[in-house]
């Protein structure tokens, strides 16, 4: 990331090194008993044009675990129906001199819009099937975690990665810290010159067995509409991911939300190697992380040292 | 109430010393002047599955007046949207190590279905026609500040009792205090059997003539196209509280939002025998005291020491 | 404003000396660096029965700079949705005692209606097509930042007079600190008799020519349906500011959201003279004066005192 006004956009824009700190300072933020106003008197917006329970809520107590002031605009009941645009939303955010915007949008590079008209630090938290880089922060989070290491981990991706930002997101990230993807899915949903990204591709089921994780994909129930897939039904029969497809020992994560039934079984999402649960947690330390880091103007040494001693509630 | 882990899903959950601690808790908490962290580093959710002004912003004030960290989700805009299934909604929030889960569901059961899900104290803020304890607990707590007792005290429930849970939660609730209730109103609207629950029953409005309290249930207008009804007018002629049908010195409720000139005549809502007001403010007292009730961990013994000696705001 | 129980309801309530403090009050808060907590232990309600992102986020973030407590309630998803009465809703809300209650509504004279049914200070953030005062004052504001006085100026209103809340509150308060107003538009959208107010009125595009500001009215699209105007490309090629209309020096000014390419030029909206994002700016300080001032129950002269010292934060 620039050293100047800094956002995180993509994991494009970042190094090996920005993850490693990154995920360093989330692991400081485990303990709970300690707290850190490392974001007193500061300020984030965040502003969703799509519908999200889970990552609104989860940057909304980032922020506020780390004693940030914090504003939520949705799209539906705010100045967005009487259709002004994008550009005149941030100017009219911007004059309340935010210190981070936290932006969901459908349409792909509209955080790096937002961010070239704003002064705020930007976090892009999804935009259309582009990338959404603090779900692939918390996902590698959650893998290290779970297997004490990512160098060397083979993840299986698997579903629609045709219209999938959490899958380009992901696929990016590993390779940054020296795992690798493979993506499985149906032919029509697998975007044609993906291995680009350094990934394998596989339209066969059975690619997942060599995985250390398999990582479900949610199926939009909009696509049969589009005629990607025939039918839910024949969809989970094929790509579904049930008990007899997994193996003893092999991992298990979605970014949720789940349609049980379809993209994943219902009781096997509930297992002792699902880590769904997992990844929700670490979505609230690895935001923490990133909005600390962006708004923190010390050095990174500097900041290590501030995350490696939390401050204790007097 | 369990020791290790409690909710208040059902008033059937309580016995009577349990309304009485929480009766006077709520009392305790009508100095303003003083203030109770007592949920500080404490974070309560609000999770509304149906739309509410008046129970939401209720439990979202008492929650901040105890200094807890609040959060609301609604149905709408959220992860709901997109066909969610509520336990994994709850998996989801439940990462996040909530202390309390406030839940309103339209479905019977729910909120004990999500007190099987999470660790976090569950309240139930209304599981469809089922149950809405804490209702029942401030319409007590209204009682007994107006008459001084409630001990004997006749109250007679008045209108759609099939599809109310505030009726059923009421009269369980009346029944542990030592009061009455009678369940007043046309046969279509009173669910048979119902006098299991301890009550009498009558489909004459002048059964209301002998209560102390006439409680005045709302109306849904939805009820007239399933036919519960004939039409609005005739049931606001016949069962509709007028000046004419209330005596002198009769107290008179309704849990709100009124139809005026249907079930409540738009004059005598506004009266000075009519507690309407008064219930909207012991609702915020008396959430507090169930807040406060839930998540600390000292005895009860304690915590009534706890609530007599009001904290000064330093 | 009477001194007992002060609201915010029409500029034609206060008299040049309250602008005027209100104003130095605003000046006083544009140091950020430093915090006053003179709403500490408050509570502002946001009741708002019409869509808003920049009024609402302005009162919401207004509030909590000066460290109330605040709850924000729109139409849709609460009691409104059931057919609840405005005086319901507002006695409802006043049974938690809230020192301030800010209200938008689509009805002309509501802010002052829901004045009579409560003790909260009421501030109008807009009634129907009748007044926004704190726009207004806001205008103000920046007219002075931008032009070292206000006393003399000449501000051309342009566009939809007749359905402009704006618009009304504006000319009174033009007129209560000596400025003019002219209001500009066709002659279906200026309404008969508006001259009383003390302004100028013309039909001619070319009366803005003569005007230190221009101050350019929303063209809501369903005005369209309504027939006052034939179309908006029509309304755009007569009405319409674009580079060729403005003088250099004449200053722009528009409420929001602003309709690019209808009402004004997309391009001179970014110009250096246009004070659009001054405007917002200017709404965050004026909305903490107004609130300070009505919550605050010092003399002025104390109060005066009170915004020339700001607070450091400790």
């Amino acid at each position: 990331m620039p050293e100047a006004r800094r956002h995180l956009l993509s994991i494009a824009d970042l190094e090996r090194a920005d993850v490693e700190r990154l995920l360093a300072a989330a692991r400081s933020f485990e303990d709970d008993s300690a707290t850190r106003p490392l974001l007193s008197w500061r300020s984030v917006v965040n502003l969703f044009y799509e519908s999200s329970t889970r990552t609104l809520a989860s940057f909304e107590l980032a922020a506020r675990r780390l004693s940030a002031d914090t504003s939520s605009i949705r799209a539906a009941g705010s100045s967005v129906d009487k259709g002004e645009s994008l550009k005149d939303t941030i100017l009219t955010l911007s004059a309340y001199d935010p210190d981070v915007i936290v932006v969901r949008h459908p349409s792909i590079g509209a955080a790096r819009l937002v961010a070239s008209w704003t002064d705020a630090h930007v976090v892009n938290a999804g935009d259309g099937k582009h990338e959404h880089p603090t779900q692939a922060l918390l996902d590698l989070y959650t893998i290290e975690r779970a297997l004490g290491r990512l160098d060397g981990v083979h993840v299986a991706i698997v579903g629609d990665v045709l219209h999938s930002r959490v899958a380009r997101s992901l696929v990016r990230a590993l390779g940054l810290v020296g795992a690798r993807a493979t993506l499985v899915g149906p032919p029509t949903l697998l975007p044609p010159g993906i291995e680009a990204l350094g990934c394998a591709v596989s339209s066969d089921i059975g690619a997942i067995s060599n995985a250390d994780v398999i990582y479900v994909l949610r199926m939009q129930r909009e696509r049969m509409e589009d005629a990607f897939v025939p039918s839910l039904r024949e969809y989970a029969a094929v790509w579904g991911i049930t008990r007899e497809r997994v193996r003893p020992g092999q991992l298990l994560m979605h970014p949720g939300p789940m349609n049980r039934g379809v993209e994943i079984d219902a009781r096997i999402a509930d297992c002792s190697g699902a880590l769904v649960v997992d990844q929700v947690r670490a979505g609230l330390v690895v935001r923490m992380a990133v909005l600390a880091d962006l708004v923190d103007d010390r050095t990174s040494a500097e900041l290590e040292h501030s995350f490696a001693e939390p401050l204790e509630v007097s």
